[in-house]
């Protein structure tokens, strides 16, 4: 682990640091084809074309019979029309004949309409004795007919190129007689932890930390198109960083680390990637994380991180998550998980610093957010504690108490409700 | 598939219909023995509870010199104090003696505090020579040190029962030297598509449709702690329903169908489970998703959702996801991703039906929510234009245009911006 951030020089803004180092990220541009089931949080390479009308036939939208609406101009509740009963349409008999004037064919949501029909009465309003209908209501054309095309024209754009697939888009993609769709290849991520005191499992001895640097991020990340690779816990020495760090370089699109890019003695990945990389950024206008490290291994990103829980979470959200969004391809801007409320307490912060204040949310007669106060990036418990970030730009000093602010948070469940 | 809730004698409305069904619903109780790199994504079955202090000893918060406080009360820019340096304290090898007056140990951020010690000078503010240290700042009692207990002390709640562990819990649950926390089993759900017009994939033949709610289903459930068995397609035979329904209900916690329970005829599942269950509710104020079927075989929760993919995504976030958190033994209040936005146009809606209006977001000098008129549920291609919804209350009467409202969105990120 690192102290944070004491004896830079020079600290760059957040934002500045993330465009300067996402002018050097090129999107992956690699291809894969995937059938349907596989696309869900994948990104689409190119714009899907439907090559189909949907529906591909005109059907019928309910239960009901097919008829010519011409026949049933006049019909009504005192004057029904009848109608001779000639077939049944079903999903999975289509009634093969055409429909002339005075017929009618008992038809299926879903079914095909049968030739010339071009309207359907619905169940309730039409009744069936001995080989006849009696239809109570009139209907105009194309009433309770789902159209051919109607839902989606063939040539129609259905899903644009960078969209990251939701098990919505399935329900649409899935409905174009399509079953190969290209897709961007996953982005690979190479992480590994420096430091001689850190061990990968409980229990723990004395003296030692036990890292969880990357289990975090690794599930952090399963949100993305990625495939993370591990290169675990790697000791002080040099020579096994510079190592480790160009073997990930050459194998990944982006090479995380965590711990070791302070400026202490014994801060030895910076002096690696002096000797074999470009440093964009060292240390980052940013509180709690400020020795972030933001840098390139021949042509691949590299983020070094501090080794500390809460400054890794906070950069994963800063740097990772817009760098991982450039890596793969996906268009559109990031929404997060927002809730408004009312500070309990005053929140200090320095001017020129940007703060994530990890808070918790109470909800009483209003929405609270209750700041948690820790004394350092270490503390990890204000993770579990909290339930998301309160931000605080650069430019403002702090908030008061009973301000309304908004929380991003990284829970999904709020529990003290 | 079948219609869309005609012939109903009386809908019930959403919340009625949920409460009355949760109330059926028993939480999972079964408990399994989890490592922590198994946690992400699972229940808590009881409050973990710190068996030790974190840290477990007290470490240096920063790179410098371990001191007695008392040694250095003096201490200034003008008037350093010159303390002999004799060794050296580092995560891997911490120092083994202890530290008398007049003394100090050079050491690293995290390691051992040395005995006696109870401050640390930062780097900057001494200057080694020959054997000696110059310090040229005064620390008071604990400056730099993170002591024993200060992030969790034993004893401590660090993560409640019924939390569902995210990414930053494992940082805090990760340091408290445990690697066996208990969870609930996963809910196992059963799901299968009653329709005879219904095939598994592309191409599809004429006049059938190819079944995509499965698969939305299995991938919206993934943000759950779920496990999905998938009894496939089952043709509309009154024979078959029953068998697969009676074999879901016994082998899962939930069983989910999809198509079948609209009231035309060839809609045979209500017919089953009148005989094999009981019906809670059967048709829902909900628009568009009336025919939703919620009931008991033996003591097993059942949902039946309409076939048209649109009711599906609807009943799925209206029924199935408050059902499935109380199976999981969630605790707290489901936050979805919201977004507040101009609406462009009208929108009507009917008094006394819950409405589901399919809008998408558009981002210019404002933010402005596009409502996309479709036809009816079938309308598939609503659901890959849409970004999210809006939803009316049943006492309202649609919004207007130019009036502000909270989407709920479906999609991480937007692409109209």
């Amino acid at each position: 682990m690192s102290g944070l951030g004491r004896g830079f020089k020079k600290l760059t803004d957040v934002e500045t640091a993330l465009n300067k180092f996402l002018m050097y990220v090129k999107p992956v541009e690699d291809i894969e084809v995937l059938s349907l089931a596989d696309l869900p949080g994948r990104v689409l390479a190119e714009d899907v074309v439907s090559p189909v009308d949907v529906p591909s036939f005109n059907r019928s939208a309910m239960d009901g019979y097919a008829v010519l609406s011409s026949d049933v101009i006049s019909a009504s509740m005192d004057n029904p029309v009848r109608l001779r009963l000639v077939g049944r349409s079903t999903t999975s008999q289509p009634y093969s004949g055409e429909l002339h004037s005075g017929e009618a064919v008992k038809i299926d949501t879903g079914a095909i309409l049968p030739k010339n029909a071009d309207a359907v009465v619905m169940l309730e309003y039409a009744s069936e004795s001995g080989g006849f209908v009696d239809i109570f209501k009139n209907v105009g054309k194309y009433d309770n007919v789902s159209l051919k095309g109607e839902d989606i024209k063939e040539g129609e754009v259905v899903a644009p190129k960078g969209r990251m697939v939701t098990p919505h888009d399935l329900m649409a993609l899935g409905s174009l007689n399509l079953d190969k769709f290209r897709v961007y290849r996953k982005v690979r991520i190479g992480m590994v932890a420096f430091g001689s005191e850190l061990v990968d499992s409980s229990p723990v001895p004395e003296g030692k930390v036990r890292e969880v640097n990357r289990l975090f991020l690794k599930n952090v990340l399963s949100e993305y198109p990625v495939e993370v690779i591990d290169y675990g816990i790697v000791d002080d020495d040099i020579d096994l960083i510079r190592e480790v760090l160009i073997r990930s370089s050459k194998e990944n699109d982006l090479t995380i680390s965590f711990g070791g890019t302070s400026l202490g003695e014994g801060d030895l990945v910076r002096e690696a990637i002096e000797e074999m990389g470009s440093i964009i950024v060292h240390g980052v206008a940013l509180q709690p994380s400020k020795p972030v490290l933001l840098a390139l291994i021949g042509d691949k990103p590299y983020i070094g991180m501090p080794g500390y829980p809460v400054a890794v979470a906070i950069s994963t959200d800063v740097f990772v998550n817009p760098v991982i969004k450039k890596l793969a391809g996906i268009h559109g801007v990031y929404i997060p998980r927002v809730i408004r409320g009312k500070l309990t307490r005053r929140v200090p912060s320095k001017v020129g610093l940007k703060h994530f204040v990890r808070v918790k949310i109470v909800v009483r007669d209003d929405i609270y957010v209750e700041p948690i106060y820790a004394s350092g990036a270490g503390v990890t418990s204000s993770l579990s504690m909290a339930d998301g970030y309160l931000v605080i730009e650069e430019g403002k000093e702090g908030f008061d108490e009973g301000e309304y602010v908004n929380v991003i948070l990284y829970r999904r469940f709020l529990e003290d409700v």
